[in-house]
């Protein structure tokens, strides 16, 4: 197998279990390697770190998959993984029948995402080293989950950065366009080839169900950036009164109709439009709610975006806390790593400033469990929101 | 009434309702201070800024109850914000009879705590210039509460730095040495006279119902720096098998004790044992944990304390990580402002890349909301947790 060895100082974080190596970090390679294929991984004297995958073309050049001598990376390895992860994830969840399976890095299987909605699965590969166990990765999917069908994701960047080739649709069984899932006592239609994501936000489950305590009958809320209305449905099965969900996609809130009606409710206020020019025509309007959400999408998808993304979210925030009522509450989200807790703290300490309302923060909340933040890897979280009174 | 005018720069920091003018801030006075007397509060400019009280001998000179011109400092101001504090807490608590209902600066009260026991309530008096209003907030409780009994519980920093002449003891009605409050479905006894803080650590009431979340039946679980066996009672509610409890106060562990057959409960292991050397046996002895919760005093009381904390936190989660088993999980807590979260992330860091254990975040708490966190005054946040996994 290929040999990497690594440049002194490395080791300390890969043993620390961070599974990357930065291609400006390897020293020497055995020889000349291959796009995809197998290596060990050993420190600058040559011990052993780990074993992982390799692409010599892009600047995250190994993924580790075992830190282990004993475990090499193997058809059994891959299965053993994706057995562990189920097993995590069934002892999380009794609440839905919809999770995500693997998370990439944060179930040490990095390159590869699989969400179960019901009796249907999604997967994405966004590596070219993991692409190459597509093969064991279906199968061993088919053997767990004994699935209806599985639907492969295409993932842009990964084909434009990583050279993988996916090809989008289903790849085993049937799948159908529309499918519905169910998390607590709501049900959800997932159009999964047309959806974000692999087709709905498992991430927010959590947040979801947090927004529940907020809700007191009659409440006049609003979604903003709802999507298909995962926010807006909980608040008006709680009792809300008029509830307002915006988004830019008018297929989403389509989506968002059908979940209402399929969940016998009533009453939520879908609109298509661009949610900062919608948020400041409320304010004009002097339009008050008693609970505001903000659950945006990435607006930093690198370091160097994130002073305009910071600009961005001040701007929400202003105008979600104008919008509140005294007593009322605002929820902001980022859903990029690059905005962080301490980012969104900042800027809504700086909206309050501006907008001289005195604020309490009631909740900071992260992505749900089944998409672990591994406390070595600090990329892994990247979904962050923090909940507020305005007093 | 006494005019203090602060030094340019410092105006938009009041505006945006951080309470506290420190003494160097100061520009002028408009006449000699008295310590304790009421001050308004101006820009350099003259411009009004806020209502407060003032402490000439101390750092924190300036501590502001109100920062609207309309609103001036009255027994009716005191009032009314005891009242807004009470139906905030109304609105919060249908899960317990006891609650903190005034936090201080988290409810424009600055230097004022009050507690909730059922049907007593304690007080606490930590500035000077709050202690003036003593006679209006008895009288303000009495009316609001109608309580048996009102304690008063002597703080030493406050009579130290600030001068405070507290008497500890019964000020109005009569209160028991001990007595019983509920929290959800159990029952605690709280000794007023002898307990810490002001008997009970009501900040915590949120991580004890999410450590319930964590327990199967027959986990092992540990409780370490218990007090009053908060954790492991709950712990034990929830079918835990051995449940060990260890705390350095006698007396705190026979009220544990007597939680423990109020509720019906038995098992628990009680020690009295200094935390740090009873982890080290447990380690040394090989024991393992399904669940193990840390929940120490303050280590750093100023930020010089700092750095040393640092040491006994990492040590603390390198016993703590090696006493879990896989799969298990593990609880930090820092109640102290200088702590923060970022740095339990840190040494929860090191100190698993010391073990070598993979560890996933699964949530971060903090005090509960009757002890409110101002965004606009960090110093509100206090208590810090960091739930994790051990993979």
């Amino acid at each position: 197998m290929l040999q990497v060895r690594v440049k002194p100082g490395i080791e300390d974080r890969v043993r620390g279990f961070f599974p990357w190596i930065y291609r400006p970090e390897i020293a020497s390679y055995s020889r000349k390697p291959k796009k995809g294929e197998l290596v060990v991984v050993r420190d600058f004297g040559g011990k052993f770190l780990g074993y992982g995958y390799i692409n010599p073309e892009v600047n995250i050049a190994v993924r580790i998959l075992s830190f282990d001598k004993e475990e090499p990376i193997n058809k059994e390895l891959i299965k053993k993984r994706i057995k562990e992860a189920y097993n995590y994830r069934k002892r999380l969840y009794t609440n839905s029948n919809a999770f995500r399976l693997i998370h990439s890095e944060g179930d040490l299987l990095p390159g590869l995402i699989v969400d179960v909605y019901g009796e249907y699965t999604v997967i994405e590969f966004t590596t070219y080293g993991m692409n190459k166990f597509r093969d064991t990765v279906i199968e061993s999917l088919v053997e767990l989950l004994r699935p209806k069908g599985i639907y492969e994701k295409e993932n842009l960047t990964a084909k434009k950065v990583e050279g993988v080739n996916a090809k989008e649709g289903t790849v085993y069984g049937n799948v159908p366009e529309e499918i519905t899932i169910w998390e607590h006592d709501l049900k959800y239609v997932i159009n999964i080839p047309q959806g974000q994501k692999t087709g709905f936000f498992l991430d927010q489950r959590n947040s979801r169900r947090f927004v529940r305590s907020l809700v007191e009958p009659g409440d006049r809320c609003l979604d903003v950036f709802c999507h298909t209305g995962g926010f807006a449905l909980n608040m008006k099965k709680m009792g809300a009164g008029e509830v307002i969900a915006v988004d830019i996609s008018g297929l989403a809130l389509e989506v968002g109709r059908k979940n209402e009606e399929l969940n016998g409710l009533s009453g939520i206020e879908w609109v298509e439009a661009n949610a900062f020019d919608f948020m400041r025509e409320l304010v004009s309007k002097g339009e008050k709610f008693d609970l505001v959400v903000i659950d945006p999408p990435s607006f930093a998808k690198n370091r160097h975006a994130v002073p305009n993304a910071l600009r961005g979210y001040k701007e929400l925030c202003v105008r979600g806390l104008k919008l509140v009522k005294p007593g009322g509450y605002l929820a902001i989200f980022s859903c990029s790593f690059h905005i962080t807790e301490q980012h969104l703290l900042e800027v809504l300490t700086q909206a309050s400033y501006d907008v001289r309302r005195q604020v309490r923060v009631i909740a900071k909340t992260f992505q749900d469990k089944d998409h672990p933040w591994i406390l070595q890897m600090p990329n892994t979280l990247y979904l962050k929101g923090v909940w507020v009174e305005v007093v």
